[in-house]
Parts: C-alpha cells; sequence; structure tokens
C-alpha cells in the first residue's frame, strides 16, 4: 500500500460529463493501486440550486457560483473543464495562468487558433493537461493500439469509423446548446466525430486530407435545453434554426498511406451508440463496438489456413490493460470504466510530472481534422490537413 | 474428365425428403468431379396423381404406384427410401433382397430389433447401404470432425446439444403422421434427437448411458394430412390423441468419459431449426447452429493469453472438406448441400465397393440410443445404452 | 435531494466477493436517489496484516481479527458475509440474534437444514435479510421478468440454462477451498449451479423434480490457496484429493409444467463466464448471456409474419429497470452494477422494514433444490424437491 | 404442372461466372413451378481442350470456339454474357441484332458511352434483356426492398455499403485481367463497388453527386492468369504493372436526400466477401451481410420503448420472396439461389415479354455512377452523376 497523496480537484459544469468525471475520481482509488487520490473538493455552475444540489449528490465539498473562484482557491491543484465548448478556451487558459493542472472535454475548442492559443497557455504554465478521449480507455481498444504497436496488423490499409446515435430523430427535441453552433462549435462532427478521429489518430496515425459532407436533416426546432442523458426540454413555443450538422460523413487520407471512411450521425436508428469501428493492415483485423464495449474483434492473417476467422475477445483478462485491476476474466465493466482508467493516467501524470496522451496537443491536432473536414465541406475538395497546423 | 458411369436410382416417397434427395441426385455431378451420374429412373407412391406429379417436376424419368415394382425392375441400383419410418424396414429389407443399394432416411426404424434385422438384410445381400444424417456432412461439421481427429480438442468433457424448432405450436396444427407414433415410431426424440445423437457419436463418441424426460405439451389435436415444408392441413373436424412427445431431454455420459445434454423440443418459440452444438475439451471448444450453418465457432487455448476468444470461420475455404467444389471463400452454401455431399460419399461407396459412413451399422446404434432414453424415460433412471446392443 | 440516513456496515471476509460488495455500498449513492447512505464501518479477517491492508484499500473504517467482534459493536446496523460456505451459517445467526440485519453471499449454507435454521434465526430476529444472488439484478434480467410477468411469453415450456467456465482446467490448480467439499459445501453445482437455480426459481418457478449426474474430471490436485479473481497458488507440494464436482448436470420438471437442462462446469474451455439462459414461452422467448450481460434477446411470436426474429435489446434505456440511474442508453454497464442494484434493495428493504427478494427464504428453495440434486446423482434417480423442504 | 417451353440457350464464357449461371439454368425448373425450361444449348470460347471440359462437365450439349458461330444458330433463343468486361459491349450488341435475348455479367461496359450503345441495341432489337447484379436476388435483399416500398422505414436518411475481400493482398498474386484496366475496365470499383451501387439504386434511388478516392497498393505484380475461385497463376516471370485500383471509397447524396459511404478493397484482411449495408431511415433500419445472407436484420422505431432492438431475420419463411419455393424455415440456401431467382426473373420476362430489373437501363445508370467516381477521383471535387446522362 502506498502512502496516499489528496489530487484536490475543481470541476466547472456538472450535467452528463460532470457525473462521469465525479464518479470516476470516487472510483478510481477504490481500484488502482496507487497513492494519488482525488479529493472533490468543489465545483462551479451558475445556478446556485442545481449546482449546490450536483455537489451534494455526486459527494463535492463545496460549489461555487463563479467558475474564477474555483480557480482563486488555493486548496485546488486540478480544473476540470466540463462546460458547453464555448467556454472552454477561456476556462482552460484561466486555470493553467493559475498554475492548476486542466483537464478539459472534447472538442478542445470551437475553431483551431482557440485550441493553439490553449495548448500556448498549459505549456507556458509546465502544468498537467489532458482532454477527455475516453474511448482510447476501454481495454479492448487500448489492446488494439497495443497490437497495432507491435506491428501484428503490419502496414495498416484501412479504416471505416461511426458514431451513430438516434436520440435527435424526433423534429418535437429541442434547439439545445449542442444544436447552436456559437454554443457548441458543430454538430455530429465535433461531438461524435472527434472521437472517432481521436480513434483513428491513436490507433492509425495522423491525418493527410480529408473530404467531407454535412446534412442537417431537421432545420427548425422549438427552443429548448439540454437536461442529463441526451434528453431535452422544451423552454417555450418559440423555434430557431439548427445551426450544426445532424451527419457529417468524409473520406480521409493518413500520412502512413491508409485510407479512411467516417460517419457522425444523429439520425441513425436503432444506433444509440454506435461508435464502431474496423481496422484492415497487411496482416490481420480488428473490430469494436462501444454498445459491447469489452469485445475486440481480431482476425490474423497468420492463423492456420482453414482457421482463420474473427476471434470474439472479451477484453477483461489480465493481459489487457486496465482489465486486471477489475473483475474476474469474463465479468464486464461498462462504460463509466473508460474514464476511470483515464483519469487514472491523469493523476499519473501529474505524480510523475508528465502529460499523458490525449492531451491538449492531440485536441490541437485532433480540431485541425475538424476545421479541415469543415473547410471541405465549403469548397467541396480535398483539403490537406497540414494546412491547418 | 472420367468416364461417366450411370448410377440407376428408384426412390420410394417424394415429399420433403425426397425433394431433397432428388435435388442432391440432379446436382452433384455438377459441382464434384465424378464418374458416377445418378439417373433418376423411378419413383414410387400410392396415390398416382400426386406420384405422377412429382416425378415430372422433380426430373423422374417413371413412377410406380407400388414400391414393390420398382425393387423388380433390373434398370434400377439403388433404393432410395424417403417414407414415413414404419416402412422402412419392409422396404429396406425388400430392396436388399433384390439386391439393391439402399440409402434411407432417419430414424432408421421403429425400433431397435426392426433396425438389427435390415443391417442383417443389407449385410448379407453384401450391397452398400448408408442412412440420411445429413448434418454430418455440412462443411463446418466436417471441419469439427477433422479437429477433434487430430486431437485438436484433446480429451472431450462436454457436449450439448439442441435441435429446436416451433412449428408445432399452434393447438389448430393437425395431426399429421409424424405426431402417431405408430407411424413416426416417436416425436422429437426420433425426428429431432436422432439428429443429436448422430453428431454426438459422429464426433464425441459411443454412449455409455443416459437419462431423459419427455412431455406432450398439446395432447390432441385435429385429424389432418402433412404437406411439405412442415405444413399440415386438417382433413376433418375430428380429434384425435399425440402419442408421440413434443421435447425430449435427456442427459448422456460416453464411454470416453465425456458428459452430455440433449433437448429436442418443437415447442421453443423463434427457433426454426434450432440444431446446434457445443463441444468443449482439454484444449478447445466447438460450436456450431444449423440456421448458419457455414460457420464454425472454434477456441483454441494454445491461442496467445491476450488473444483467445471464439474464432468465426465461415467453412467455404478450399481447406474445409467439401467447401472446394462450390464457390470461392465467403460465398456460402445452404441445407440442401449437405444431401449433395452426402450423395457423394454414396456414390462413392457404390463405385469403390464399401459403406460409407453413416451407414446401417450407425442406424443401429443411433437406435438403441433412442431406445435407452425411451427406456430411461419410462423407469426413470439411468440406463446404459449397451443393454440394447 | 432526500435527508440522508447512514447504514452502518460490517463486513466479514474481503476477497473477491468483499471487493464487489465493499464496490457497492462505496458507488450507490453516487448514482441512486436514496437517502440511505451505507457507511464502510468495518471489517473482519483472521489474518491481521491482510484485513488491514483490506480495510485501507477499500476504505472501511475499521477491522476487527474476529468476526465476533464486529457482531458486538453498537455502531454497525448491518452485516455481511463473504466468507467461505462453511462459515455463513455461524456468523448469520449470531449476527441476527445480535440484531444486526443480515446480507450473506450465496449458497446460503452447507446443507438445507442449516439453511433452514439460518432463515430461522432471520425470522426470529426480525432483522432485514438478503441473499446475494446478483445475477438477477442485471438490467436485462429484470426486464426478463417484467415481460414474462406481464404474460408476454405466455406459458413456459423451457428452459434451458449453463454457467460455464474454464478456469480450473490447469491439472496444477491447487485444492483450494473451494475444491474441498467440506468448506465450500460442494463445486460447481453450489457455487455456478445456484445461481442458475436462483435465475430459474425467478424467471420460471419453483422446481418440481430434479435427475442429474456430476463429474470431477480432475481428481487429485497441489495443495494450495486462492488468491483474488478465481486465481490460485500451490503452497506445497504436497498434493489433495478434490471432494467436489467439476460439472453437474441436471434436468428438471417445474410445478408449471416447464422442462428444464441446467449445466454448471469449470471445464469448458473458451467459457470465462457462460452464464447463460434461454427461456421458450408459448408466445416468445429470452436468451442472455453475462458475457454480455446488458442485452436481452427478445423474440415475440406476435410480431408479423416475416419480420419474426429475436430482437438484440440493449438494456440501456429508461424504461429497462435500474438502467435509468447510469448512463445514456447505450452506454453499457458491467458486473460489479448487480452488486450495486441489489445494495439498493438492501437499503430499501432496511428503510421500509420489509425483506427484499432473494433473501434467505430463497436461499432455502435453493439449497432444496441444491440437496435434491445431489442426491439425485447418488440414487441415479428423479428426485422430487418437495421432499427437501 | 404448367406445359413446358424450352429457352435455349447459348452462354460466351464459362469460368466462375459460367459456372453459376449454368447452375442455375439447370436448377430454376426444379424449384419453380415453371413452364419455361432453359436448355444448355451451347456455350463459346477459344481455347477448345478448355471449353469442350467445361461444356461436358456442367452438362451444355455443345460447344463452339467462336461465340459469332452461337449467335449465328437457330437453336439459340438467349445469349448470356459471362466474359472478360471488355467483349460485353461487341458480343451484347452483336447477340442482340441476331435477335437473340441478352443476359449479361456486370458492370455492363468499359464505359458509360460503350454502355449506352448496348441499351440502345437491345431496345432497338426488341429483346429481353437482364444485367446480372446478382445480390438483388436474395430473399433478404428482396425483403428489405419489400420493406422499404411499404414506406417500413420511412424517408431515408443513411446508406453505408462495404464489398471487402482480402485475396488479391498477397504481392505474389499475378497480374491476372482483372488488375487491367484495359481488360477490365477497372478494379474494385468495377468489380465490387458496382454491385454497391446496384443495391444502393434498388433500395435507397438514384445517385445526385460522389466524391471518391482509389488507391492501388500493390502497383507491379507477376504476369499471370486467372484460374476459378478468384485463384491466380503466375505464367512467367515477368512483372507488370497493375492499372485498376485495389481500394475505392466514394461518397454519394442521392436525389431523395439520403447520403451514403460506399468502399470496396481487396485488402481488407478477414473479408472474404464483405459485401454488406446499413440503410437507416426515419422509422427504420436495415443490416445485410453476405457471407450470413439469408439474415436480415431490422429495426423499428414503432417498436415499443424498451423492446426497441435489431430482430435478426431469417428470411426463409413463405413470407420472404424466393424463400417458399426452397426449403422450409431455418434451413438456409446459399450464394448460387441468387442467380437461380434471377433466371426466374429473366424467364418470367421472355415469357411475359417485358424487361425485368435490374436490365440495360440499369446498367448503363450504373455505369453512370461508376463513371462520376472516377471522374471525381481524377478532379478530386464533388461530380454530378446526371453530367454523365
Amino acid at each position: 500500500m502506498k502512502a496516499k497523496k489528496p489530487i484536490r480537484v475543481g470541476m466547472v459544469g456538472y450535467r452528463l460529463m460532470g457525473r462521469a468525471h465525479s464518479h470516476a475520481y470516487r472510483d478510481y482509488p477504490f481500484y488502482f493501486d496507487t497513492e494519488m487520490i482525488p479529493q472533490l473538493q468543489g465545483i462551479a455552475g451558475r445556478n446556485e440550486a442545481e449546482v449546490r444540489a450536483a455537489a451534494d449528490k455526486m459527494g463535492w465539498a463545496s460549489y461555487e457560483t463563479d467558475w474564477h473562484r474555483l480557480l482563486e482557491r488555493d486548496d485546488i491543484d486540478l480544473i476540470d473543464i466540463v462546460t458547453p465548448n464555448d467556454t472552454h478556451a477561456e476556462i482552460a487558459i484561466a486555470a493553467a495562468e493559475a498554475g492548476k493542472h486542466v483537464l478539459c472535454e472534447k472538442p478542445l475548442a470551437l475553431s483551431l487558433p482557440q485550441a493553439e492559443q490553449m495548448l500556448e497557455a498549459v505549456n507556458k504554465a509546465g502544468v498537467t493537461h489532458m482532454i477527455c478521449y475516453n474511448y482510447r480507455f476501454s481495454p479492448a481498444v487500448q489492446w488494439a493500439k497495443k497490437l497495432i504497436d507491435e506491428g501484428r496488423l503490419g502496414r495498416i490499409y484501412h479504416i471505416r469509423a461511426t458514431f451513430l446515435q438516434d436520440w435527435l430523430m424526433d423534429p418535437d427535441f429541442p434547439l439545445t446548446w449542442r444544436l447552436q453552433k456559437k454554443i457548441s462549435g458543430g454538430g455530429t462532427l465535433g461531438d461524435l466525430g472527434a472521437h472517432l478521429i481521436d480513434l483513428a489518430r491513436f490507433l492509425v496515425g495522423e491525418f493527410q486530407e480529408v473530404t467531407g459532407m454535412m446534412e442537417t436533416f431537421i432545420k427548425k426546432r422549438p427552443l429548448g435545453t439540454m437536461t442529463d442523458n441526451l434528453k431535452g426540454r422544451a423552454v417555450s413555443d418559440q423555434w430557431g434554426e439548427v445551426t450544426v450538422d445532424d451527419a457529417t460523413l468524409f473520406l480521409a487520407r493518413f500520412h502512413n498511406g491508409a485510407l479512411g471512411t467516417f460517419e457522425s450521425s444523429r439520425f441513425s436508428r436503432g444506433n444509440r451508440a454506435g461508435n464502431r469501428f474496423e481496422i484492415n493492415g497487411e496482416k490481420g483485423s480488428l473490430r469494436w463496438d462501444m454498445e459491447n464495449l469489452n469485445n475486440l474483434q481480431v482476425y490474423l492473417h497468420e492463423d492456420e489456413p482453414g482457421l482463420q476467422g474473427f476471434r470474439t475477445i472479451n477484453c477483461t483478462e489480465e493481459e489487457h490493460p486496465y482489465a486486471g485491476v477489475y473483475w474476474p476474466a469474463g465479468h464486464i465493466i461498462g462504460y463509466e470504466h473508460t474514464f476511470i482508467n483515464l483519469v487514472s493516467q491523469m493523476m499519473d501524470g501529474i505524480a510523475a510530472g508528465y502529460n499523458p496522451q490525449p492531451n491538449f496537443e492531440d485536441g490541437v491536432k485532433n480540431q485541425a481534422v475538424l476545421a479541415a473536414v469543415e473547410e471541405s465541406v465549403q469548397t467541396r475538395s480535398w483539403v490537406h490537413v497540414s494546412s491547418f497546423q
């Protein structure tokens, strides 16, 4: 048993991602053999009743109605940002300037220049930073990474990835912040496509060029607000314009020669969380599906003829990254564990004074791909990602 | 191209199995590089209008309304028996005595003694004989057999097998011949369970002892007749007693120490043809499902830790038995191909003068297990299969 | 936000199940909107170094090296028993007599009479009691229960259930407590089969009669001890006799006329946690698999012809029991959540003064089935479960 | 039983597709209740030894070493073209001018203008014509079409389709005709992508605009020839340039507003015949996979909350198009049956004097999409398909 060292956390925001992060801080020391003990020191939100209730419910020791107050406090080491996307930059830069470590939800910013400012700020401050691309931290995805890094797939030829949902298909679903470009910075591309881009960067490599298309299937919606769990609530009988995409599709070429198709959509019936990829390499292939996130399908060409086929691997064995800290083989884990694993990286980074991946640099590179896709949609042509970096 | 040699076939019966067999004779020389060319010489049936139409439809050169006539003809080498079970023995024995090769549908007979007489008859006559346990001839099942024979699974510990259907669940489904013990010899046990017993004997080995239970969920049905494709038609408004089982379940111990559970049922909603097994051995496991009969699931313990999982093998590769004569890898075959493959064995047997498996000896051994299960149900205890042999 | 009320827990034992329970107490108030807040007051274990480390790691406020001490403490309301099976009865009876609520791991006892004494004790003391058949609390299983209770499946004809593992297949795996009948009370039957019996009782109804078979494939093993996560460690070079079953199979008839096959095995390669069932009813069928525990397969005969098929339902929607407290649809939960849900029932029971199910009465009925199966194995015949109650 | 009417077929070519077509002609009258009886009158090929052997093996009554001879014969009603793509136009136009009905393998031609000439020729001659996009004729795909036409999916938002193979990944695989643009007209796009385009046109509607990318991963290969079943054989130690694509990916917008991603590749390990699609509509979704072609996955939003999920429908029921002529429910069919079903359409068309779909008009429209994709790859921009029609 190592000696315990508290890491005092302040979190700005408290909705769906706030719950996922709060839970991860609480659960992390139970599972991991660590000296770093996150302390749920305080959260910030504008609505006092709501923020107080959230603090109470999720176990935070205090709350603030102005996030600047959290940054001023000496008893906070790490600022966690789970607010709508238009506020990430301001908070992250201020936090870095206040000398706090920073964990920020994705996408990093509303634009590439904004993202670059954020990276500059954390670098200048020398604080530890991460961005919350949590799906990397599924044991199955980590195992995929390891297999690829070991050369088990050889040269990568293809990735095809989708993130499909269907919660937005009802025309009466209200115009929440996620559907307003000035707040969210984008629709499915920034929300779902950004995850796909991160998985592709993690597993395949850097993007070279892209060309895409976007569509907003339902163009006007009743004004409203978002509640937890991807639910919304109309707040008036007025209607507003949807300023983000309902679906974005794009093709990509990677620097290593791999080809990719990417598709993010909130209009795909029957897909609640259809975050899936298939990767084909010279020597093998991989398939993963978030709705069944413990499993990795692995095809190895080296298998004997007649015995070649995709193996369904329940990544709950001791060999699988992170799986050993949880339960015996075959006893699955869930969505929330991706956050616990990510928090373990953040804690290790703070403890050892380095930046685990994915961090703000990954956030910037991701944002460059997002920007290139948007540019390609507008110009109806291929766009080099490098032109954004 | 080998020189062609005709094998002149006469078939008694012409319903569902008659179709499957007729098709197999026709299709066999297209796919297989063979000199043996089955000639569809004649079929027999009591209803002249129906048998004439069947002959015409399925391409038989002639028909008879009395099956004895087929046996008397010099232009017939092989008698194929696809009649209800109560007539198998009489026809098969007569055919053997007439010097015809015999292919008989399963189960071989209504009872073990009857089956033994049939075996004696074909042995005495020195004709080639087979019994139509067709599922052995799925490439995936043949591949399973090969893996087991090569020791890839090591010692076998378990088999669990089911054959589940749901076509009989409507209480208005009529009392066809399959539901009358005096004609069928049994219900799901003889019809479906017999297939499971054959697969278990093929893949695991001989049965040592069994104990079972039976149930007839719906005990009276309207009188009626069976049409093709497991459909029935009421022929009157009278009702009769169902004298066979709707479901039979049994446990088994094999001579090699393996344990088995077996279940045949026509009351399993959603299972149209749920003929499935899982076999567990010291070094690996196998899973198969007839509704997806091209696939074999293979688990090999020798796989690296972390990469262990059931492989889904589409058994359409050249390595897979029989698959090479059909289509390229990934291009699946269907139910009817199990019969074509079986016919190829029968033709090879006739050509080379030996009895391929499964033959009447397998039919007898299968019948001994059926008899032991029935006995165990009546005595509510374990019954040694050897006491029936 | 309801007012908080602490429930002070003492736990005897701290290995695999101790971890699962400890975590559930910690996590429960985060997810559930509850006033009941479990306090991890103290744990007991004989090895001081180990129990201290466990208390520290899992967040328990204190520890004892003698479990009697926990029972004597005024600051403990609930005793949780996660010790080997031979100690359940003594601890549970003492805890009840001390006026503590009791949550006990399964199986309840080493024998039916012992189980009955335990039930009598908790009834006499008037404390709240539960037994930890946790798989009932998967949202998918709860949903299955609801569908059956609503009559969506109609009359139940069949259940076939397996709990298959493969962690014991290495002949060098040591002779841990689970493999010694005097401590564990039984092998796969009590460990795995008991879960199947509970699921069958929950979903189908009470058992009427059973007949079974048992096998110990590897009869001698090196002496050793169990560590966490189903791993063992040899403690000497001596060998001892395995006194429990490696596999138990049984057939069953239920009071409502349903038929069942049950199989528990630790010798089924590739099955890490193959806890699966299929239930067939007059109007529909269900399938579930613990290795993918969020999904329920549902077949409804009322579906239009041509559109009938098993639906894969990811039971993460608000409609699914317990799922609403966790994450948005499609965001899966894991093994540990079955315990959190069970704890929520225990807390509700204590709060409202009733015994949630499954409780000690279920433990007794389960033990009666276990006893009947064992008796049937010895007598090689069918045994009425009622003769044990 | 209808009166029989022979349709006398002449076939040019005899390799893989020749086998599939020959078998379909032979098998069609066995399954379908039809008066049209295809007569396998003669085949043509340049290599006399090979064509003679093929005729003998597949049951053709005669052979020619010059395809013009087949067209001159009075005893032939229908010309079936299964030659490499560069010869389709010449043969089809000559056949039409000779007054023969024409069935042509896909893609129709090497270019859109050539395809248009072919359509003009058959229209002018007034003969019946079809193009062999056989996957339409899987019962599951036909069922998908029916569900869409009935409005069960509502407005279509998305299609994503792939046809993935891996037989070309070995760098030593020779430079067969399929890899030479002057003969094949294209690589994966024309071979595999054309099938996807046909399925999309059939199920979703007409393409409006596309943008794509192509890649040839292995640019030089040993000279060689193709044998059956996608195997090749080197014929010298010389190397030649691969002039077709190994993979083509494209995005599409349909006239009805649907969006699509399409991907054809011969470099996708583990995918033997990965012809798959998912279609998402306002009210439901569909999934299909050729490697398991009997199954259609159907999601219907109208299903009750909590019971929504993809249904796995084994399309072998009487309700499913074409399935009724084969076997009982659950007894699957294979790849070859798509050709038998297509032949049934061709025969019906000839009998009734109309052009079934897909015909040369579909061939032209398909070619227009192929041409637009190629143009988009060269111009690196979106291309309107209408500009090619």
